[in-house]
């Protein structure tokens, strides 16, 4: 998103801050400016970057799918970004995101980072996403963080374990321990799950983060081992606004890989 | 918490629900209730709970730490419960925690879990830790995120090698691996901090979470490397709420040790 402020429109004879979107990555800045709408009040499609080439190859594994998901659970249009690893790690990506990384999030002059960060904001400017009940909505947001700072770390490490130290002579070692740290956790979210539908009642965005981090374990095997956590990710996936959000992405992949 | 419900109370005629604080573990329930108030509306003193004897020997680097210092920092009493290793697996302890940690939360009829999302339960009730500019207070939400997603999991991985794989042939050889993947995070961070007191203006709920993730780094010997960030450190270490909760957890760990 590109600010351009005029001291004095010559239309309306006032100072006037314009919104241009940047349509594709920034060497094509300057041709593809699209003017949005004058600011402020005006609502802004909001932004969002992916990978230009996912290393996911389209199965939803990259952290855009949880925005793209809550964008389309909350029925708000959105433009993509598609950036590439170098520009990545470049300056102008950095400015939005210290560490580097996909998604980032920018809504007029709001620039944001961080998947759930980014899920939480559009869970509090949208209906849909959190109870309205305060001690609900605390207990929803309390599994934001369990997805993401509980659940997440154990099967981010087995995975990169696989995906870097398979050709290592400890990986077969290793690997019962870093997949009964994992169980310890599927262990007690199964308990604690039971046979609801979702882990507070009504689907919220603790179910949508959740959902999306035990997706990371398909090629582990390990979701075979508890049945309730596989129909509860079913579930997920079954929603019409997953389905949407996952043909979007899949759909940046497979024109990728035409080229 | 315990809340006991008479459908009339002798006194006033109405029905009423009182609320009865737990001031030991459950094997003193019995004995050790402690009538608070009546409810609704009554201020209620939050309850916490903490390590009975502390793993980290009283540095201040259990989970909570963090939220003794937020509720220092907006000035909240508190009461705190001590669970054994054994109480805080048990089913008492599973019903306010699914993954049977601490700490937990429990306010009335409100009982959390996660100290990220105690914290930002602490920051949405009270002024001083999250601003009120609705753009500056999503930024600093994504700081609470990045700190416990983005930065925490490869310093806890690096940390839990230490401890459970200190005697394995391969630990020398995985070591800079995962010293790398901290240093990752830490370059970014410094980068992005340069020299500002505090990661986007005003101290908010995102130092005081990263502040706690990086000094789990403190054995490591890696934050010499990182002249920005020991001194951010230093920075939320002098803040009075931050030595109170300090203070506060050693007292437990030093009264367990004496017995």
């Amino acid at each position: 998103m590109l600010l351009l402020k005029c001291p004095s429109n010559p239309g309306t004879g006032k100072p006037e801050t314009t919104a241009f979107r940047i349509i594709r990555g920034k060497d094509a800045l300057y041709s593809d400016l699209v003017r949005l709408s004058a600011l402020p009040g005006a609502p802004m499609t909001p932004t969002i970057t992916a990978f230009e080439r996912s290393p996911d190859r389209g199965r939803g594994l990259a952290r855009d799918m949880r925005v793209r998901w809550a964008l389309e659970e909350v029925r708000q249009p959105y433009d993509v970004r598609l950036v590439s690893f170098s520009e990545m790690k470049g300056a102008a990506h950095r400015a939005l995101h210290p560490f580097g990384q996909i998604p980032t999030y920018e809504e007029g002059e709001l620039a944001l980072f961080e998947s759930g960060a980014i899920v939480f904001h559009l869970a509090q400017r949208h209906a849909g996403l959190l109870p309205e009940d305060g001690n609900a909505r605390a207990r929803a947001i309390a599994w934001m963080f369990a997805a993401l700072n509980t659940v997440e770390p154990p099967i981010v490490e087995l995975g990169a374990a696989r995906l870097t130290e398979r050709d290592k002579p400890w990986y077969e070692e290793r690997r019962p321990m870093l997949e009964d740290r994992v169980r310890q956790r599927l262990d007690d979210l199964s308990s604690r799950l039971g046979d609801a539908d979702w882990l507070d009642h009504a689907f919220s965005a603790g179910d949508l983060l959740m959902v999306t981090v035990l997706r990371r374990l398909g090629a582990s095997g390990i979701l075979g081992e508890y049945p309730r956590l596989s129909a509860y990710i079913a579930r997920g996936e079954a929603r019409p606004a997953y389905q949407r959000a996952f043909e979007a992405q899949l759909a940046v992949f497979t024109a990728a890989s035409a080229h």
